[in-house]
């Protein structure tokens, strides 16, 4: 898919290694991804066998990133209540705003377990060991199957590979590793200007199930070699986390083990930016660039899906009235499975709008349908017109599908991205653990 | 299905027309389907064939109920905000807590209409020429794709055909008219007693996407012989549709269309039920169970649904908390695949309880999973138990399945009623209009 521009922003290759001072690696270190039935377990004890690490899936599954030398670092994670012990741990170490490497795994949440909390540690003091490093230093994260003990061996065994093979260059390694249901690695990096100075910001980024973000969304890791203070760093963070990964949602269910998380090398020698002024614009604009693409990325490549779409809400009497209605339009298992089915049935569309919690008056309402195929108004002042159904199916058979609502009641607006509702969203959900 | 006992309450047959004094009947008057392509538009302008409806689909499609005289009647509605023009004249019409008739078409909800009310009081003053009775006293319901002009040529040729055809056994034909996508029809009879003298109330409903109730959902017609005020009637309707119909989802879309209407004759001769007396209880007794069950029905056949889910949490400190964390359960897609694939993926229970509005402590939470093939724990105190992988499976192979969730903090409980999410889910919406 295409990037999209935003002003005074370049796109460059490198995702988190093109920030000055970051190597990433990713290995397969064989995390399994399901539990031995009973006939297994027994087959296997009766054979003495090791036990249950697939070694036969070969994509990587744990990727490290280290910065050449201390990063101011911070973090937005899930609201949901039940948390991903890494986020915990995550949480303690990063409270002075300080860090130097991000470990992470995928295949395991490491999860509602009991022994979480320890394993996550671990993962964190075995990278420490290994390089030299204090263990209150890293950041770990983890994703996959929830509620299954975290073997920690193959990690464990891996670590030395994975901290040899670090390079200035490992980053498609490293994003490999934090794939889950995704079917394409999801990077990105910008260059852009802080008083004068070339900076950089990489990011890269974990689909593609249980996205519907609240206050973070996936597991998102961005390096950037900009000089910006933790407070400031955070500032940002926050504010763009609101309109782009928070305005994603694949299928409604508010992940456990949501993370993103953004380290600050400060080699790109700009004066420290540690007040809300020109250049913190510019630097969260960088940010938004970022953040914005990856958050399309992971909508077009939500689960099963077939097709990016892009709400855009305009005319509404506040931002939050919007975000509201465009976030419920893409939500509704009826539309997305109508975009699916290339039908244009924009009473889902109506009805989404009337059920969510927001304030607007019906009988305004204008709809558009739109995609590089051309635009067709579907509704105005809330009811029907007439329009070629033949003109709408050549519309809805791109990959990029708009909808555009005009609330006509005042002049604020935003976009929810989301995606299509298919067979293979069943099918890739209907026995994950497998 | 089974249906679920409820004390004090026997089954019986005869659905809506079970009751004393209510005739019904269902006929197919031919409202068509999707409006035609450009092509098709073409086709017929120069064939001067007559407008586009539908006569090759031969299920009824307008259904019509007449008490032998005026009732005590009440409604409850969408909160939906796009509200079907159907609801509006009804919403009018038994203002005054009497009605005499119901009149309801399926394939077309006329919403989102510009002509919608114009139409809707169109249909009641067809059927009252016909009948000799006042329009006033009709209550109109449609249900069907939103946002098509609704052609009523169909409805006014066809409303001699469906008042004479009406009969005190013909409910059978009217549960098929206001069938969608339903497989099942869905009708509930029972008998109780009220002051020595034995009662009967009759239900028809139909389901079974677009399911997301809130304030009562989908439609749903009652009638009953017993004798009692409006006021009485309408408490126990908003009583018992907050623990049945509300508590159920298919998809999280909350309709445009939901209304639940129920008549009283009075012809069972009680005393009239004018207070919260014991005959008041044992009134709202009886439509519990037959508001339950059909909710239970609703969940079943939800679109594409090949299993019921029902899931109870209990050990709450408010009922509120047990309702939102049950009803957060069984509206997660990713639950919903999972047991379509019958897998025994807890997680995403403990996820959905997670990310659900209410107050509970995770560490003190336990799941079961259950079927009629026995129970397994999968979750204790808020981490993951060793399970049979095999039990597991066996367990979710059965057509409906229990989640016990136990907050382990108070007294409080709440059930509630889903379905899995299936490959026919999508297929079924995503082209719903052809």
């Amino acid at each position: 898919m295409e990037l999209k521009k935003v002003e005074g922003i370049n796109f460059i290759d490198g995702g988190v290694c093109a920030s000055k001072g970051f190597k990433a690696n990713g290995i397969h270190c064989g995390l399994a991804h399901k539990p031995l039935t009973d006939t297994e377990k027994n087959s296997q004890h009766s054979n003495n066998a090791e036990p249950a690490f697939d070694n036969t899936k070969k994509k990587n599954d744990i990727a490290l990133i280290l910065a050449d030398d201390i990063c101011n670092t911070v973090a937005v994670y899930t609201t949901n209540k039940v948390k991903g012990a890494p986020i915990q741990v995550t949480k303690n170490h990063i409270q002075n705003g300080k860090a130097r490497a991000v470990i992470v795994n995928s295949v395991n949440a490491n999860t509602c377990n009991a022994d979480g909390v320890e394993k996550a540690e671990k993962m964190c003091s075995l990278v420490a060991e290994e390089l030299g490093i204090d263990e209150n230093d890293v950041v770990v994260a983890s994703t996959g199957v929830i509620g299954q003990i975290l073997p920690i061996e193959p990690i464990a065994n891996g670590m030395k590979s994975l901290c040899e093979g670090l390079t200035y260059d490992g980053n498609a390694r490293a994003v490999e590793a934090i794939m889950t249901t995704d079917t394409m690695p999801k990077e990105i990096a910008v260059e852009f200007e802080l008083c004068g100075k070339k900076c950089v910001m990489g990011g890269m980024l974990k689909g593609s199930g249980m996205i519907h973000p609240n206050m973070a969304t996936t597991l998102t890791f961005i390096t950037t070699d900009a000089n910006i203070s933790s407070e400031l760093l955070q500032r940002a963070l926050s504010d763009v986390v609101k309109v782009t990964l928070n305005r994603v949602s694949v299928d409604g269910d508010t992940s456990t083990n949501d993370m993103v998380c953004v380290m600050a090398s400060g080699l790109c020698g700009n004066k420290i930016i540690d007040c809300e002024d020109n250049e913190f614009e510019n630097f969260r604009n960088a940010l938004y660039a970022v953040m914005m693409n990856l958050a399309r990325m992971m909508a077009r490549d939500g689960e099963g899906a077939t097709k990016l779409i892009e709400c855009a809400c305009v005319g509404a009497g506040s931002e939050k009235t919007a975000e509201t209605v465009a976030k419920s339009v893409i939500t509704s298992s009826l539309f997305k499975t109508a975009m699916f089915g290339e039908d244009a049935n924009w009473g889902r569309i109506l009805c989404a709008i009337g059920y969510s919690d927001a304030n607007f008056d019906i009988s305004k309402i204008d709809v558009n349908i739109g995609s590089s195929k051309g635009i067709i108004a579907v509704c105005r002042e809330g009811s029907g017109v007439e329009f070629s159904e033949e003109k709408a199916k050549e519309i809805l058979q791109e990959e990029e599908i708009q909808i555009y609502i005009s609330l006509n009641e005042g002049d604020c607006s935003a976009v929810a991205w989301g995606c299509d509702l298919t067979y293979d969203y069943v099918k890739i959900n209907g026995d994950y653990r497998s």
